[in-house]
Parts: structure tokens; C-alpha cells; sequence
């Protein structure tokens, strides 16, 4: 598969995936009055479904990272060369504040704007160490059992994920960045997004550490991204 | 499979799944009392648990499309052949209808009558082109890789799309036609129509043509309507 | 497999799904105050979930089909003697009251008592026929062409259903009988339960009938119950 | 597979299983109002949405047991090595307490403090019976003909169960124990634990001994821990 191609997916990808988190982040608050538990739960289940959808059809072109620090755990397992971290990472963050206006033009908002919703605290940083290592964590564990299986434990991890931390998991410096130009339920103040890579990064780091030792007998380049083998292009059907 | 089996089953499975669509709807709308996010909810997840089942069962026959502009698509990839596109979308449009009316008739409301319901403006076309873009994508990106998973990206991405899209994704003309002769939640004015009608078929156009891009390394007539295989029926089990 | 083993594992399951059909109602109703639609969300995804559960760990042993009409379905296809019947519907049905029983329990309720909840007329026996025609369809059109999926087919069709149809969708007349011992949010006025369980043998009929012919150019008897193969148990995992 | 490693992933399962049933608890009970419906729906998808994650990631390592009945039965089948029951029931009590403090941790709560929740009575010990039975049938049943469903399977059971239950079925002593020491959604009174236990044990006791019974023409030690089987690790992708 050329680069061109998987760089062109690999940013629509994420700038869909950003469309759905922001986009039902507008539309579940419009709709749910004050029961804001009401709101997130539309939020997690259209970006948990929406990601079932997502990783399914980019995966096999480009891995579907759609997350810089996906990128960079698959780059240390040597899953993809180190020479593709920084397109990659480029085309995911314009890809990210792509899907942001492509959301807000959705609901007859500016573009972009920033955001004024205060999201900080070791609380908050807490939450998004533990929602980054479990995501890598479930990506390493069902790429090199069952790959086949990775779009849907990826999509449930998210759903869950929103609920269980406190930062309703943005686990992804890509996706923080980009909701910081939207003044809407997704957002996140750009003073705060700082804290949040930065324990994102650190999340991601330890899950690759320890994961790469649970899982040391199995081979190590086993999948592109963690949700499909080379292979499955050929042989096809599940 | 001869040709009247799979229009009868093109046919039934559109009435299902409007019936489905606008069922859900009117129940929701009933006991939500003022809540319309919980509408939306039920609305949803009935929308995407259905699609779950009518894809699954009509695949095998007919390609389980419901749909005029994935026809199209898959005419233009030479999946099906031209000679079946009209009575492919005329049963879709006839099907739709009876659907609507099977299901208000569910709820003991006129089977069949004019929706007030306004659904226009540039924010909602651009909604109706990228819900449609994504589903043709959805569609060819998963039928081409791993087509035993593509009636369940096609339900998890509607279940989003109803979410993220502020016109709660129709991205079907057969079901935007039908959705207008009920006056109830799920309904559109009938004068708003074309407009809907006119972003989804150049929605489903981009898709097309990015994605016969992306994936045009990998066979192009691999399935039959991006459900399953032809072979799916002779080596049984997933 | 013998035929005691495969009536336990009938009546057991059948018994589980009411447990869970009228537990998460009376736990949805005692929660939700008066939003009826939540409490419905509720029940919906409880019976959903639980279906998945129930027919993919009973499956393998009886079919799973937990639902007379079913069975008299499977019957006409040739899946299951003519002999077999009448054993299955009987231990459906005792297991259907068990399983009433035993929810009420865990309740604080009487075990077994009179329900008052009115449900009838044309709109609601539609909705039952439409419901059960459903129900065959997709477990016919999944088991002659990929039963490993139709666990997941039945449960989603039937969370779609509880919302598209006025009745909340019984399409089982086990499950009408035992609905009416009880007083809770799933039950139904015993006078009423005729017009429901008429409408679902002609439903189940009428999907028989016509999905015999949509599906004749398959092998008739590939499966049983439409589940599983008999060859899963030995060759093992999907 | 090494036994340091299998206690590692056995120890973080159980913490991060904790995490999600404690933290989307304290997340849902803070934005959800009053309604408590609202809550439960929250707590029960994203325990199961977890659940799928966690034991497709940890599966093919320790067997995903996280629950001391399910060692326990798994040993009685012989699936596991008696000598092996201590340390994993070990491993999956240290790991749970500390799941529940990570999830305080999250939302600036004291890390272990005493529940206040009461859960006692008749009726909740015999939900307890029936949740724990019904959570080692799934794993019985499914890991004997379909281990790789197990995972969706027991996820889906246990987001039913949430519901059909009047104790919102805990099924697993160590959760128990640990959901004392957090006085939030989620919790219970410590002295009320032994209660549950006891229930729990007695529901595993006879579902294994029932399911030993149903399954009894398969092979016994076909899996570890009903999730996997070894050669899934060589075989690769479903």
C-alpha cells in the first residue's frame, strides 16, 4: 500500500472520528436539557459505534491510529518504520481540526473557536494516564492474539472509557488538541491541553513497556496498527 | 439467485427497515415525554440493532442495499449489473412506503400522510453529504477488505450518524421519500426533500470515487452489495 | 446429543430469558420514576444482551429456540423431528413460568400473580404479527446462510423490536403465557394473551412460508435451530 | 505462558475491571440528577463495553478470569492446575482493591474508604444465586463450543444482569470485598459481604455442576479459562 494513500486515509480517519466526537457532543446537549449524564451517554455510544465503523474500514489501509501516541507505540514495536511517525502524526492532527469545522459547519457554529471548557487537575491527569495506558494496552493485547477482534475491544475500551475517568477520556494528543478549537461539549480549554498530552504520552509509554513484556513470546510485527494482518487483504472474509 | 427472489428481498428488507426507522420513532416520541435526546436514543439504537438483523438476513439474497445510492455505487464498481439498477430502486421506493405505512399502522395512525417536519438549510445538506459520504465509505471500505463484518459497520455507523449530524443522518433517497408521508418524529416536509436528495447522491459520488481510489489495489468485484460473498453460501459459518 | 440433556437446556434458557425480560422490568419501572421511554431503554437492552447470552451458551445443546412457534417453524423445515415438538413447547412453557417466578423473587413479589396491564386490539396484534414474521425471517435467513452470526441477528432484531412495534414485541407465545403471572412492567392481561398468541402463529406462518421460498436454492436442514452446526462442537472456535 | 506473567495479567485485569464498575458508578451517580435509571443504564454499558475489552486483552494470557468462582470452577474442570487457584485468587483481591482506589483516585475521592451501601436480604442473595449461576453457565457453555464468542457473550450477560437482578449483580467475591471499600454508586456495606459470597459460591457450585452435566460429551479441558484456546495464539485472527 503506498504512503499517499494510507497518509489520505489515515487523516480522514481521524477528521470523521473527530466529526462523530464533536459532532453528537453538540447535538446530545442540544437535545438533553440539564441531564448531562443523559448527553454523555449519546456521546459515548455514537463514538463508540462510530469507531467500530472507522477502525474497520481504514484499518486495512492504514492501521487506523487516528492518535499520535498509537503511532508512536506501533513505531517502538517496529510494527511501522520510524521514517512514517511524523506524516503520520502531521496528517492526524490536520485531519483532527478538519473533522472539527466539518462538525461545527454541521451545526451552523464558526469552524473553529476555542473552547472555554475547564478540563485540569491531577485528577483529571490521573484519568487520562489510566485511559491511554488501557487503550494501548487493549491495542498490543488484540493485535497479537486476535487481531481481527481489535476494532470492536478498541470501540468498546472507548465507550467505557468515557464513563470511567474523570476526563471522560480524550486519551489521544490529537483529538485534545483539535477539541480545544470548539466552544462546545467536547471541548477542552487550550490552556489545559498541556496536562493532558503530557499524561497521555506517559500513559502510552508504560502500557508499551509492560505489554511488550506480558506479550514477549508472541511475534512481535505480527499486524499493521493492530487491527488486521496483511494477509486478511488476500484471503478475505472473516 | 434469480432476480424476482432478490427484488422480493430488496423489497421486504426497505419495508423493514422503514418500519423500523419510523416505528421506533413514534414510540420513542410518546413515552420520552419532553426528553427528544432519550428519543433520539431509542431511535438510534432500535435504527442500528434492526440494520444489525436486516442486513445479516437480506445480504445473501439481494445484497441487503435498502438504498438507492449505495445501487448506484455499486452499479458504478460493476458489482451489480446497470440492467438491475431500475427495478432495484423502484422496489426500494415501493418498499419504503409500505414500511411507513405497516408501521404507522402499528401505532393506529393514517397509514400514510404528509409530514411538517422542517429539515433544510446549508447546515443540514452539508449533514445529509457527509452522512452519506461516510456510509458509501463505510461500505466499500469494509466489503473490500472483510466483507463478513459490513452489516455490522453499516449499523454501528448509522447509530453514530444519527448523532453526529444535525439532520440525524437519512442518507438514503428511498427512506427520505417515504420518511415524508409521516407526520412523526422521524418525518421530513416533502418540500425538503430534494434537497436532502441532492447532497446524499453527491455524497455517495465523492465516497465512490475516493474510495475506488483507496482501495484499488484490491479486487473490485469481490462481493455482491458489500455483505458477503458469493462463496458465503456454499462454505457456511463465519 | 440426547434428548433430556437437550430439554434442560431448553427449559433452562427458556427460564433465564424470562428472569430477564421481567426482572429488568420490574428494576427498570421501581429506577426510571415516570420516564417510561428510560425504562424501556432499559428493558430493551437487558433482553438484548441476555439473548446473546442465552442463545449462544444454550445453542449448541437445543437450538436455543426458547419460543413454540420456533419450533413449530424448525418442525416444517425438517430441523427437528415432528416427535420433539410437543416435549419442546411443553418444558418452553414450564420453563417460561420458572422463570417469571424466579425474577418476581429476586423482587420481593409474589411469585406468580394475575397482571393487569391491558394490551390489545388490531394495532397491537399487527404489531405482534409483524413482530413474529420478523423474528422467523431473520432466524431463517441467518441459519441457511451464516448461522454462526444468528445469535447476534435474534438478539439485535429483538432490541429494534421492543421500539417499532406497539405491543413492545413478544413474538412468543411461552413468553405471552408467562407474562400474564405477572403484575410488573412486562406483563400482560391474561384475557388479552389469545389475540397476541394467534397473531404470532400466523406471523411465524406467514415468514415461514415466505422465506422457505426466498431461501429455497440452500440446503433445507443445515442447521438446527438455526444457530450452530452440528460440526461446530467438533471443530471449535469461530 | 509463564505463571509471573498470567498473575500480572490476571492482578491489572481485575484493577482495571474495578476501575470501570467503580468510576463509571461515581460518574454516572454525579451527572445523572435524581434518576437513577439513568445511572444503572450508564454503569451496565460501560461494565459491559469494559468487560469485552478486558477479556479479549487479557484472554489469551491468563484466561480473563478476574473472579474467584470462575478460578474455582475452572480448576474443578480441571482447566487450570489446582496448585494455580491460590495465587490467582490472591492476585485477583489485591488487584481489585486496587482498581477501586485507582477509580477514587480519578475523581478526587479517598482512595479505600468503608461503604455505607446496604445490600442484604433474601431477595438480593438469591439474585446473587442466580447472577453467579448464570455467569459460570455463559462461561461453561460458550467455552465448550465457541470460545471465541466468550468474551461478547459473558460482557453481554453481565450488562443484562445489571438489570434482572435486585443486588445489580456483583457474581464475583473479589469485586465484592474490594466494593466495600468505596462508599459511592457502586459500593456495599462491609458487613453485608458475607452474604453475598455465600450466594455466590453456592450459584457457581451448582451451575458447574449442571453445565458439567449438559457439556458432558465435549471435551473437558478444550480451553483456559473459556476464552481462548491455545492455539489461537499460533493460528491467528478469527
Amino acid at each position: 500500500m503506498n504512503l499517499t494513500r494510507r497518509l489520505v486515509a489515515e487523516g480522514l480517519g481521524t477528521a470523521l472520528l473527530l466529526a462523530v466526537v464533536v459532532g453528537s457532543g453538540i447535538m446530545a446537549e442540544r437535545l438533553s436539557g440539564a441531564n448531562v449524564a443523559v448527553a454523555l451517554l449519546a456521546n459515548a455510544l455514537a463514538t463508540g459505534a462510530g469507531l467500530v465503523a472507522l477502525i474497520l474500514m481504514f484499518g486495512p489501509i492504514s492501521g487506523a491510529h487516528f492518535n499520535p501516541v498509537v503511532t508512536l507505540s506501533e513505531a517502538w514495536q517496529k510494527n511501522i518504520p520510524m521514517t512514517e511517525v511524523a506524516p503520520y502524526i502531521a496528517i492526524q492532527i490536520i485531519g483532527a481540526f478538519a473533522g472539527v469545522a466539518a462538525a461545527d459547519g454541521m451545526f451552523n457554529l464558526p469552524l473553529l473557536f476555542a473552547s472555554e471548557h475547564i478540563r485540569t487537575g491531577p485528577a483529571q491527569w490521573w484519568s487520562e494516564f489510566v485511559a491511554t495506558f488501557g487503550l494501548i494496552a487493549v491495542i498490543i493485547g488484540c493485535s497479537r492474539s486476535r487481531p481481527g477482534v481489535t476494532p470492536f475491544a478498541v470501540a468498546a475500551y472507548i465507550t467505557a472509557a468515557y464513563w470511567f475517568t474523570s476526563s471522560t477520556s480524550f486519551a489521544n494528543p490529537a483529538v485534545t488538541l483539535a477539541r480545544a478549537a470548539t466552544n462546545t461539549f467536547a471541548g477542552i480549554r487550550p490552556s489545559d491541553t498541556p496536562g493532558f498530552i503530557l499524561a497521555q504520552l506517559l500513559g502510552a509509554f508504560a502500557a508499551t513497556l509492560l505489554f511488550g513484556w506480558i506479550y514477549s513470546t508472541t511475534p512481535k510485527n505480527s499486524t499493521n496498527g493492530g487491527t488486521i494482518t496483511s494477509s486478511d487483504l488476500t484471503k478475505k472474509q472473516c
